[in-house]
């Protein structure tokens, strides 16, 4: 019996006869239905739909015509042919491709390890506290409404036929005018609108990096970074990280030693540890970029969210020689499925930036750009970052004060003065494998150390976990966080003596 | 005196005195206001700007505070710090930086050449025949203004976390629905959300070619294609097109003696011919990709919009063996700037396709996924584009028709049954430099046949152009056609006689 889950568009202005029509000519094109196969009846079909006879019949005699059914009079009606998929009738049965061997380098670079595969997580989790995700409880909706209504009747006529890969204007206008008051010297034309940070860093990788050339990164740090530098083939070497952020004493030795041709960091809130580039470094950081002439891509992914002292200026205000990537995101404060971010670079690089682009995806969608100018020119954004930060910090509070209850002896963390998470080091003798069982029975999810690590040894970082503090209410973060407590104190319990 | 084009925003919930504060940082922070110039009195600056005195002075006041102002009494108020830049005080002047020299070989693979830089037209023109654009006047609005409302408020909560390199799964499903009612057997699982066609290129370039590898495309044919395989370090090979598409014949000659990575094709209306591939040379053309285990890179970007016969099914449809990779957009349909496309491809191209978007820029904005979604199970676009097909196919028989009646004797062009635009070639004897003045001068811009071709010498296209005839209404295309006769009819008069 053939499945006839059809499910009729009532609101549709297609007549239900066409709706059911492609419906059926689907099933055969797709050999869900082969030639041989009977149909129902039409009347026994349109009582199971709740469809009119007349529909069903128009149905079928619309495919009748068309050569892919034959009715039998007293017989029924039958599938005859797969016209619809037009294979050619004496064609050799298809040998199948193989695709093995075809694949680029490039694209083989991309691959995942192992580890990374493993440490993946999927599925609904009552206490998700996985980075890069936000409340949906604190979305500003109603702004979101009026935004976008505004986008569609003032803007869309007009943004119709645009596409800029440098962004629409009156958004780099606003981003400028934004970035500006944060004390960055920057021009409109100065901006790239991108789809996300993440294409930001991917196109500056790729217009800097060849195979071979060598790119340093935080570690721990930001996978999406890695990725990017990896697929253009670039040498990873990772410098460590510290309560200051970036060590800028082992930056030295690895600038003295090799030639080094992007140096990329998260100075507002190290991802994943959170802490803050210090002043004394950053100038550091930007002496050595200037001594050895090496670009630095400044990702001010959270740049918002600073919950203690004022923010420290990006590094980008002081980049007098224009060496400084600065690239920032509107996914933080809005939504990660926002796929808008920007980045400000020097005049040399913007007309490749453009050509990159262009070539990627020619540019970002413009809907999403005019809600999010609509955003920033209403000050709903800078209002709804507001809220977010009193929110934010006292969830901070809240996650801090559970580990320090909660979590048994021997656990190290992070009391991050900015951004998303804190980067959780367990207790010596807990298997990370034994601790992350516990923890998903327990209904917990978290980010495993290992997707922060780029260099050495597989295991690297498996002994560390990171938590948001963003994306759940003080309750399930207090709850959450007591559950992975008892999750490492139950490894710990188990554990080998040796 | 200093530029002080403040726009107070009235509808702020931002207290003016901070918006002016902001604005008046970033003057000194961007060096338009430097150190020792003086700013206007409270007073007059109220005046100026129509705002309160106290909002002026507790502006300076907080910048007094921030040590970037100084007042004087009696002598007034100034710059007196770039503290807010940050700069060192004693650090040595910048040396500036060289980025000559830093650039990967993908992007300098991906500089324009002179002629399309030369090519290029920009600006508002009022006969404006570009190819890529389409007509405001027929944006669905009212429809898209319900699927706004309906993705915010019913979905953006859902998926304001989503970020799957592969789309939104209810996008996805309604995709496949489509295709397969088009004969494409494919599940949601086989179909890849991108952010355009432009992308769905790229990324199928990007995983499947190696510096070297050779790609053919058809000559005249789509830029943006060129430019994707280019960046990858392929070697491009033309095919020729003629009426009834892709010369198949020539595409074996070129099979037969090289090893073709890819063959990438626009039979549905071939761009920028608007030639239909005839059904043999689909036949023809897939036996060839079979026998040389060759993926075929399917751009169906105009599927919807045929206009004479019933529509050929895609080659997908024949795809028996996997090697077909179907691209299509909702840009056509809807509007350029709508960065939203598809692809289908076999099963082991959809983890590395998945990796390579997540390196690029993650997955494509969530707003613009919900709403077509909504688009297409309400049946909205389907009704958009039976219109459109009906409209279009009036404007492409004006074109055809102003053609035939102003364009001097000499003139080729070609009757599209499908597509967006008309291929014409200029009459022997007409400079094609020489027509693009008078056209400019008419006030008409079109798209150079340059941009179309990818091999052999620089002149090549030189003599053609592609007319839009979906952009403009019938009365707009008829007098900018005449228009073009004339221009074309000057450029003859003035030819240097031999």
């Amino acid at each position: 019996m053939l499945d006839l889950a059809f499910q009729p568009d009532r609101n549709s202005r297609v007549p239900l006869y066409r709706q059911l029509g492609d419906f059926l000519r689907g099933l055969v094109a797709t050999g869900r239905a082969a030639p041989g196969d009977k149909l129902p009846a039409t009347r026994e079909l349109a009582a199971a739909l709740a469809l009119g006879r007349n529909t069903v019949t128009q149905a079928y005699q619309t495919l009748v015509d068309e050569g892919v059914l034959l009715s039998h009079v007293g017989q029924g009606t039958f599938v005859v042919s797969r016209a619809v998929a037009a294979a050619p009738a004496a064609a050799p049965p298809p040998r199948g491709f193989v695709w093995d061997g075809l694949f680029s380098r490039w694209s083989r670079g991309l691959a995942l390890p192992e580890r990374l595969l493993r440490a993946a997580v999927r599925g609904e989790f009552p206490f998700d506290l996985r980075p890069g995700r936000v409340d949906r409880a604190s979305l500003p909706l109603a702004s979101l409404r009026r935004a976008c209504s505004r986008a569609v009747a003032e803007h869309l006529p007009r943004v119709a036929n645009q596409i800029d890969p440098f962004g629409w204007m009156p958004l780099r206008r606003e981003i400028a005018r934004a970035l500006v008051a944060r004390g960055i010297a920057c021009e409109p034309e100065d901006v790239v609108v991108t789809s996300g940070a993440q294409q930001a860093l991917h196109l500056t990788a790729a217009i800097l990096l060849d195979p071979g050339d060598v790119a340093v990164l935080e570690e721990p740090g930001y996978f999406g970074a890695a990725q990017c530098f990896r697929a253009a083939g670039a040498q990873l070497v990772g410098v460590g990280v510290d309560g200051e952020g970036l060590r800028t004493d082992e930056l030295a030795r690895v600038l003295r030693s090799r030639r080094v041709k992007l140096v990329y960091t998260t100075p507002a809130a190290q991802m994943p540890t959170g802490a803050v580039l210090s002043d004394a470094r950053r100038a550091a950081l930007l002496e050595l970029a200037d001594e050895y002439q090496t670009p630095v891509l400044e990702d001010d992914y959270d740049s918002e969210f600073r919950y203690d002292n004022p923010a420290l200026p990006a590094l980008k205000t002081r980049d007098r020689a224009g060496q400084v990537v600065y690239v920032g995101t509107f996914s933080k404060a809005l939504f990660p499925g926002l796929r808008l971010g920007y980045l400000v670079a020097a005049k040399p690089l913007l007309a490749r930036l453009a050509l990159a682009r262009m070539t990627c995806d020619l540019g970002s969608d413009a809907l999403a750009q005019a809600v999010v100018m609509e955003l920033l020119a209403s000050g709903a954004l800078e209002r709804h970052v507001r809220r977010l930060r009193k929110k934010y910090a006292a969830r901070r509070d809240a996650m801090v004060a559970a580990l320090d209850a909660r979590m048994p002896p021997g656990t190290r963390f992070t009391r991050p003065r900015g951004g998303h998470a804190v980067w959780v080091s367990l207790p010596r003798g807990a298997d990370p494998e034994v601790v992350h069982a516990h923890a998903r029975e327990a209904g917990i999810a978290y980010v495993r150390g290992e997707t922060a690590f780029f260099t050495g040894p597989e295991s690297r970082g498996a002994d560390c976990l990171a938590l948001s503090f963003v994306s759940q209410s003080e309750a399930v973060i207090e709850e959450g966080v007591a559950r992975l407590g008892e999750a490492v104190a139950r490894a710990l319990a188990t554990r080998r003596t040796a």
